[in-house]
């Protein structure tokens, strides 16, 4: 493991900006308020990392008034604890075990909007849970709701400096473990087996968390999702290997190709494993380098798919070329077809082609790139081409 | 490492008298059909566990037609493989990344119900994200929506025996990590390090995921969902060692109370300190006891605060005494004033009272039950004395 250099901190005045800046959007938007459930919103907007519970968790955000965080009382220390709860930037409500939290919720959307008949515009974080949603619809039936992506999807979309050093520090961990993989041993463990190394190595280089490890051997890298099983790796299989988590928040998430020859030059790869691989990888260096602030996203897309098409696999290649990234794995904006919003400085997002020959094998490459002022600039630097593993 | 005996499977009938099941009891509420997003109800009709992705994967599961799976074409494979996918249970309908998947599932729902102008009940899962819940508001507009819980409650809130074996695995392997760390050492470890030993112990004991770890030393006690944290643990410090995963899918959850004395036989519990470990201790007791079918669910909260709150501390007693456990770690039945359901042969629940003296100390004892026929079964056998803890 390699020492990390000191995590950059976000400091409590930029969770202050963040929540004036969500208030005066949700205001020229005619959003009376927003109400933010636990996960990566209410982490933006307060710096609150809480679990997601049956009991309530609630910041309750008008855009004229004074935020409030409902907690159950469990949570009251936890949430006080929060960085915008420890600054005094928003007043910690806890509620008792026998209280209903959603009418207390409701009550605080009325102190600051007024009772009204009309309908009062109010976002719900985008991943509420529907038990929370149908309640609040049944006790504030005067609220018209909409998603709070509507306010936050323009402010979370662009990273500063700081999310972007915890992006690449969390890109640069992933890649060390990419690298220690792919330095083998490989043949006769399972997929799991590797997966599991995988998670260990990446908490050992400072993630928190270590979501997911896709070990894809033989025939399963031709699922692009396919869930590390134990299949045993042996000579003559490919890899698609891809790994990430977060670190300080902040997503991991980048593909390499492998080919596991067990040191037989027979068990190398053919022909047509080595051009798909090339084209994947000419695909993934063509579209990262058409970011520039202004292009579309889904012009991103279409530049993979392009070569991808014109070396005769396009239909092998059915996923959008990539996801946003930042407090969640995938976030806005996402590269696909469809997607006619511009790129801006500052946002972030995997690129990740790949072509799946289905019952044979298949192959990606991914990197997460971030919007720079004058093109690309890529934060996983681990090798691209294919590596070759003897062991 | 205890090596575990071979884990109950639940075969594929299981999974067809299920779905049945539900539909029946849909039909017979005038409920239409259940929409079922990611997450244990997904996992409780159909055996498959999907991630949550912003990518909508639905079971749609009209009263009265046939069960369909709508997956992204990326899930296909692992949608097809699960169990009932793989038993032909369900019929899986990939969409392409430039598709409409509410609009896909709006279809099915109108195709099995009809087109209709009266509103038409549709029970979507309990988690199910708002951003698809507010898109399905807005695509299928006659749905007038309610929860699935409405339809699974009631079967998923009563384990069979395949279930209980599940949890009783999980309980052993939880009780054999807690008499693990009370083996010590702790002295000089941060509850973190403490946490990520109870992470990997969970794990080599056949959890398949090692949620959550609460070490909760000297006045951190006092904070019943406190987080690990840097602290050091040192002589004289309680901690509350709460800790769950789950394995084959069922949730283990136990909590213990320590004492860590480094040796030092002055620095062992005080007077108060004990008398409230009794206390809790008792408190636990009389709730198990009090388990039969039939007996309502707050009244099994009601004796274990009964018994604190004639000791002094009933308002160091602050949540709820449990919560059901299964496919998820928190579900029905909640132990709470309020709930007056009756309890039934084959609920399974924590019993887990707690008295927090905040600034000073904590203590919980936490043991999963299920209610036989004749009584109580206890999962969890560790032992319910405070540990002291010598290193």
């Amino acid at each position: 493991m390699t020492r990390s250099p000191a995590r950059p901190t976000i400091p409590p005045e930029r969770y202050a900006e963040r929540l004036a800046a969500a208030r005066s959007i949700a205001e020229e938007g005619g959003i009376a308020a927003l109400l933010v459930g636990v996960g990566a919103d209410l982490r933006y907007l307060t710096g609150y990392v809480a679990q997601p519970l049956e009991r309530l968790t609630m910041l309750v955000l008008p855009a004229g008034g004074a935020p409030r965080l409902v907690v159950p009382r469990l949570e009251a220390l936890p949430a006080r604890g929060s960085i915008a709860g420890a600054a005094g930037l928003v007043e910690v409500v806890p509620w008792e075990e026998t209280d209903d939290p959603i009418a207390i919720v409701a009550g605080l959307v009325r102190e600051s909007v007024g009772v009204s008949r009309e309908p009062v515009r109010v976002a719900v974080s985008d991943r509420l849970w529907a038990m929370f949603v149908l309640a609040l619809q049944a006790t504030l039936p005067e609220a018209d709701l909409g998603l709070a992506s509507a306010v936050l999807r323009r402010l979370r979309i662009v990273k500063d400096a700081d999310e972007v050093a915890l992006l690449r520090m969390a890109a640069e961990a992933a890649d060390r473990v990419v690298v220690a993989i792919a330095g083998g041993p490989l043949v006769g463990r399972t997929e799991a087996d590797v997966a599991r190394e995988v998670h260990d190595r990446l908490l050992a280089e400072g993630h928190e968390l270590a979501e997911f490890a896709i070990v894809a051997s033989g025939p399963n890298s031709a699922s692009p999702h396919h869930e590390a099983s134990r299949r045993v790796i042996g000579p003559g299989d490919p890899i698609v290997l891809d790994i990430g988590g977060s670190l300080g928040g902040y997503g991991s998430d980048t593909t390499r190709t492998l080919w596991v020859t067990g040191g037989d030059p027979a068990m190398g790869p053919g022909e047509e494993f080595l051009r798909i691989h090339e084209l994947v990888q000419a695909a993934q260096r063509g579209a990262t380098e058409a970011v520039r602030p202004g292009v579309a996203c889904e012009l991103i897309d279409a530049v993979a798919r392009g070569i991808i098409a014109d070396g005769g696999y396009g239909d092998r290649f059915f996923h959008r070329v990539g996801h946003g990234i930042g407090l969640e794995g995938h976030e806005d904006p996402y590269l696909v077809a469809g997607n006619t919003g511009p790129l801006e400085v500052g946002m972030a997002f995997s690129i990740e082609p790949g072509i799946y020959v289905e019952g044979r094998y298949g192959c990606r490459i991914e990197d997460i790139v971030v919007c720079g002022v004058d093109g690309p600039v890529v934060l996983d630097q681990a090798p691209r081409e294919l590596f070759v593993v003897d062991g």
